[in-house]
Order: structure tokens, then C-alpha cells, then sequence
């Protein structure tokens, strides 16, 4: 967490936030008050933390990672710009180190070079449209970096992705799979394109399939920015 | 800076950087032996690092943002695997806030759905695989950040790049520019595909191409993540 965060939180009259991320922030949030929900519902907790700024309050809306990457901050944004200039509450967005990066400190450095990142929750987003966009990254040969990779009722996509990629990358490809980066149980793995889809693969894996270049070195994954060694 | 980055510099031997990113870290590094070097001499400065090391010394190596993206990780770990594992100095690579994120918090929200990110630097990649990735990332309707957009001798991909970008995303689509974001000197404009280019861009510039559903409220750039409100 960032001193800007910190700061943020400790200056809040209300710190509103998914349970679990209120839970994990508890030492910096102590006694203040706080407002929680459970997954899903975003568009509840948001809300109430909007109505709380209306009512003058200073709130802090946590997210873990960035919260500018599929995050709250644009849920907050399109709810606070749904009031009139003269009562609409001022939104600072204060940016974290994103889940992405820091599996990527955790792999090695796989992100040296162009990288796309897509999430695989299909909740929000038709899979079509999804499925292009990884067949497209394919193509370009980028590192790409998956979010909500597979859940207990969504399995297949992973599948479908791996299938695309080994169209246009080798099977030895190197793929990294970090769980809970930055968290006491954080955990990481690095497979091949070939058979990754048969590790632990969660809600909570970051999932990042290297480029044509990606080796693995000693245990950790590099992506070459093309330096002459 | 999150407090793992500054505890590393702390308790660093010898503090190893860009020579303007020593002078934006003079308040951590206070008196500390630091080796700078200017830009285009990574390969010498990381080396010098690894050396140090291979002397028994405790090396902080510094990047600006993220070192894991477009930053100095990848050719740390590329050096020091060059020595066997007996005399291997240890690298540890810690997160940061990457540029990207704090250039999208200015902007608002742009980053709240699928994502590429593009240097546009042709030094160490040729520009067919970066045009490439843009046309691939356009069809695709990924939101684009750019690093390195421009410099004074490289002109023309911005402009090609809005050309692409033109025949898949209407002329309005937004687009935000950044410099110098989280310094004192940071500022930010929002533009138009049509018009961006016209804007000042710089190689400190980041730039950020909203896909077709980003809008502009109030001032803010907000890519909806798609909850019905």
C-alpha cells in the first residue's frame, strides 16, 4: 500500500470496501467506521459510498491491487457524475501497484515487453468478445496477462485460450500462474503453454503467457526487451 | 513509492539508477554511495549493478513506476543469469505503481476493461511487430496506452497510429495524455482520436486511447466495466 493510500484511509470518515479487502486493511482502517459487502455487489457498495459523500462525508472506497485496473474507481466515477455539479462529491482516484505487476515482480520480469491484459470473466462481457481479443493478442505476439482466469462454475475458458495461443506460439511457451501476490499465501508457478491448464487455477491466479521470446532462466520467467548481451 | 521499494533502498549498499531518477530519490537515498548513468546506458549501469553484487555488496537498482514493465528487472535478471549458481548474486524484484496506472488514476477511469500496452520506441523492436500490435489491438477494441509515443527525432508512428486507430474506433473516441505523472510537474489533457496528435507529446508523455465504449463525463475518461446502473 502506497503512503498516498495510507493516508487517504487514516484521513476517512467511512471506508467502504469488499469484506474481504476491509479484513486485510484492518491495521491501517482500526476503528473506523466501515461499510462491507460481500462479491457481486459492487454496484450496492458503491452506491452507498456516493450516498455517503452527498451526506459530506470523507469516504475511502478500497480496492486491492490498482483500483484504476477492474476496479471501483470507474463504478464511483459513473455514480458520482449522476449528480448535478453543485452536490456532486469530488473523486480522487489514487492508483496502487496492480495485481499484474506484482505477479509479474513474482515470475521475474515477463513484462519487459508489449503485454495485453484481459480478464476472463464473462459476467460483464460477452465471451465473444473476449475470445477475439485473446486471438487477436495471440496473433500480435503479445505477453499476455490473464485476470479471473477460471472459477469453480466457469472452466472452460482457460481451455479455449490455450487452444488459441497454441496456434500461434510453441508448446514450451512459458506460462506463470500466481496465487495471492504480496499476500502471506502467496504462491507461484511457472509451466508451459503446453500444459499449464493442469495446475491450480482460481479466481485468484493471475495467469501470464509469455511471447515467442519468454525463457525461463533459473526459475524465473524473462521476457527480453532486446538489449544485444 | 510503497515502503518495501523504500526499506530496499535503506538498506542498500550502493543505490544504482538513471541519473534523473537518483536525483527524484536524493530524499531516500540521502548519503549513500549511488553509481548513475545517463539514459541508453542501461546495459552498462545493470552491469555495474550485478557486479557490485558479485562483490558481496547489497545493490538497490531504481527504475521510475514499475521496473517490472519497460524497466530495468528484465535485464538485471538477464545479467546475473549469465553467472553460475555459486557466485549468483540474489535479485529480488519489487512492484511498483507503474506509470500506466498512475496516468490512468489522473485521467479518471480508463483501464476498467481489457487493456493493451505498446512502447512505441523502434530502438530494440522493429516497427512492423509494434504496428502490428497496434492494428491487432485496435480490431480487437482494447483500450491502448502508449509509452514512448514521441521524441523528438521519432515523429511519424503517433500519426500512423492514429491513422489505424481511425478505421476501427470513431473520431471521438478520447484519448488522454499524461506527463510526468505523480511528480510536481504532472499534467494531463483529454483529447479526441481525431485531434490528440495535435496535442504536446513527448517520450515523457503516456498516452491513452479509450476502446469504443469509453465516454468522457465531467472531465473524466471512464471505460464502463459494464454494470447495468
Amino acid at each position: 500500500m502506497s503512503p498516498r493510500a495510507r493516508k487517504a484511509i487514516e484521513s476517512a470518515d467511512v471506508v467502504v470496501g469488499y469484506d474481504t479487502y476491509l479484513k486485510l486493511a484492518t491495521e491501517v482502517i482500526g476503528n473506523k467506521e466501515t461499510f462491507g459487502s460481500g462479491m457481486m455487489q459492487e454496484i450496492e457498495r458503491c452506491q452507498a459510498a456516493v450516498d455517503l459523500a452527498l451526506n459530506g462525508k470523507n469516504i475511502a472506497v478500497i480496492s486491492s491491487g490498482d483500483p484504476g485496473i477492474y476496479g471501483m474507481a470507474g463504478l464511483i466515477l459513473e455514480l458520482a457524475m449522476q449528480h448535478s455539479s453543485d452536490i456532486r462529491p469530488e473523486v480522487t482516484v489514487i492508483p496502487g501497484i496492480s495485481a499484474v505487476s506484482a505477479a509479474a515482480a513474482l515470475l521475474g520480469a515477463p513484462l519487459m515487453h508489449d503485454f495485453a491484459v484481459i480478464s476472463l470473466s464473462n459476467l460483464l462481457t460477452p465471451w465473444e468478445v473476449i475470445r477475439k481479443r485473446v486471438e487477436m493478442a495471440a496473433a500480435a505476439d503479445f505477453v499476455i496477462a490473464l485476470y479471473n482466469p477460471k472459477s469453480v462454475k466457469r472452466v472452460t475458458q482457460i481451455e479455449e485460450v490455450r487452444e488459441i495461443l497454441l496456434q500461434h506460439r510453441p508448446a514450451t511457451t512459458p506460462v506463470g500462474i500466481v496465487h495471492h501476490a504480496t499476500r502471506p499465501e502467496e504462491k507461484q508457478v511457472i509451466a508451459t503453454l503446453d500444459n499449464f491448464t493442469q495446475e491450480f487455477i482460481d479466481m485468484f491466479s493471475l495467469v501470464i503467457i509469455g511471447n515467442s521470446q519468454t525463457v525461463v532462466r533459473e526459475g524465473r520467467m524473462i521476457t527480453p526487451r532486446g538489449y544485444q548481451l
